[in-house]
């Protein structure tokens, strides 16, 4: 049936059709099916990230299509994985969704959430669904160290260079498009679509990196976290930054805006930079904070204000 | 404050207080605070699941108290390790909630899955937040099977004894009671807070559980996935069920009343039967289903219908 519903087909139904869209790979010792899923943790250890999207907050689906907000949702956990220097294995999904949902919705989720974690060699393992008003995507990843250390946010040192892989600021300005009715381009579909840098995180782990944070609530907010965690103060050349942003990305898009998922990190100075990744400041001795340009900086995304 | 909202105290301030409120434990290399937590897997697997709570679907506020609502949601994803032979080893938790949420209902929640968690030396790891119109509370477990197999729904031999651990049909009970207006008592109790015989998944697996599942969708239910996954027919006595009701539990709540989180396995004929697990049928050669005294049986729990 072509406009079958979430209610037509029932739970089991459309976790049916869910679960035979989705792949496997080696690591995945027991797929969905079961009371849970066994996943290789081949190091021992198992990073974890949860991060969850609700409809009218994270997404509208009249803006982004089933696939997109499987993309985003797989991205925005797969890329709290990368900056711990890791690279997901698996993904478990809570859908709850309307008794109306389309089924084809549920099934265009279930492709971009499989299509994204496919991008680092991840797939869906397990998930739940149940009933509610608006739609609520909760994802969570798992990964693999590969034997390295997790690099957190707190080992920022004075004298190291602070370095930013990824989109800067477009999913903002793509958000600011759409809300002024511009529903196609470039900077629209970077909204849609987060494309985390997922292989620098390992490269930038294995190359020493101090400290390292996805850019999610926008660069200021993140690397403020990076600040207080380490007690120095990061110092950001705007004059940098600038030169990166593509056209129609103003600097407040880079600063402030969030959801690109992008990387943001702490190096050694004279550390060789990988490709892909610009250096963009420098971390200094205290007072905890961010400094633009030497002056004292805060904004970023947050909920319930 | 008193009376302080996720409004009042902000995102940051919400998940600082509720972070507050966690332990931590031996196998959590890296709790919360960062990208994402890093948790020990000794034996180079992890058991991992999710089970979304819905406010209205799975739980209300005026029913049942915050603490109440955590230690649901954890023991929802405690018991589905369990029921794989595993114990638990650490929650991710997703909190959509409205701005209004008093700050006290998201530390109570916060109570309620620590300490259902210490049941099995689990801890909260990690998490997020969001703003939605209601409450929803998305629970990862992982999970430790200390070298066994995973024990799956597919293994169930014609010949095994089937057998059941922990309570059956108190949480339906407790659920017609509080419809009907009774608000307190052990059955009503036992819906607001399931107790899942957690030490029995590892013993059933270790004493050679063919088959093994946890009871959330009711038994008939249940044991419908095992059979059809194993593709034999599961026989179950009633005399034998009507024999463990507590006052208060009818055949029907047992059979088609879910969220006990009780455990329903498999064993081969002669296994001796731990403390706390009682034979109430056997496994013959299909066609797939479940009988009742002989009679094919249906029945449980489902969304969106």
């Amino acid at each position: 049936v072509a406009d079958a519903t979430a209610r037509d087909v029932g739970e089991f139904g459309l976790i049916d059709r869910v679960v035979s869209r989705l792949g496997t790979a080696r690591q995945v010792l027991l797929g969905p099916g079961d009371d849970a899923a066994v996943v290789a943790a081949a190091d021992g250890r198992v990073v974890a990230t949860t991060d969850v999207l609700v409809e009218g907050v994270h997404f509208r689906r009249d803006w982004s299509s089933a696939q997109d907000v499987g993309h985003k949702a797989a991205a925005a956990n797969l890329a709290d994985v990368m900056a711990m220097g890791g690279t997901g294995t698996a993904l478990l999904v809570a859908l709850v969704a309307p008794p109306d949902l389309p089924v084809d919705w549920a099934l265009g989720l279930a492709d971009g959430l499989r299509d994204e974690a496919a991008e680092v060699g991840a797939v869906v393992v397990g998930g739940d669904t149940a009933r509610g008003d608006r739609v609520v995507v909760s994802v969570t990843a798992l990964g693999d160290l590969a034997g390295r250390a997790p690099v957190t946010r707190d080992g920022a040192c004075p004298g190291d260079v602070v370095v930013v892989a990824g989109r800067l600021g477009e999913s903002a300005a793509g958000l600011a498009l759409l809300q002024s009715g511009v529903l196609t381009g470039r900077l629209v579909d970077a909204h849609r679509r987060p494309r985390p840098p997922y292989a620098l995180g390992p490269v930038l782990a294995a190359a020493g990196a101090t400290a390292m944070c996805d850019v999610s609530d926008g660069l200021l907010a993140d690397l403020g976290h990076v600040a207080r965690a380490s007690g120095v103060s990061v110092g950001l050349h705007t004059d940098r930054l600038r030169a990166m942003l593509v056209d129609g990305v103003t600097l407040q898009h880079a600063l402030a805006g969030g959801e690109d998922h992008g990387l943001v990190a702490t190096l050694p100075a004279g550390t060789p930079l990988p490709d892909g990744v610009r250096a963009v400041g420098r971390v200094d001795p205290g007072p905890a904070g961010v400094l633009l340009d030497g002056q004292p900086a805060t904004g970023g995304w947050e909920h319930f204000r």
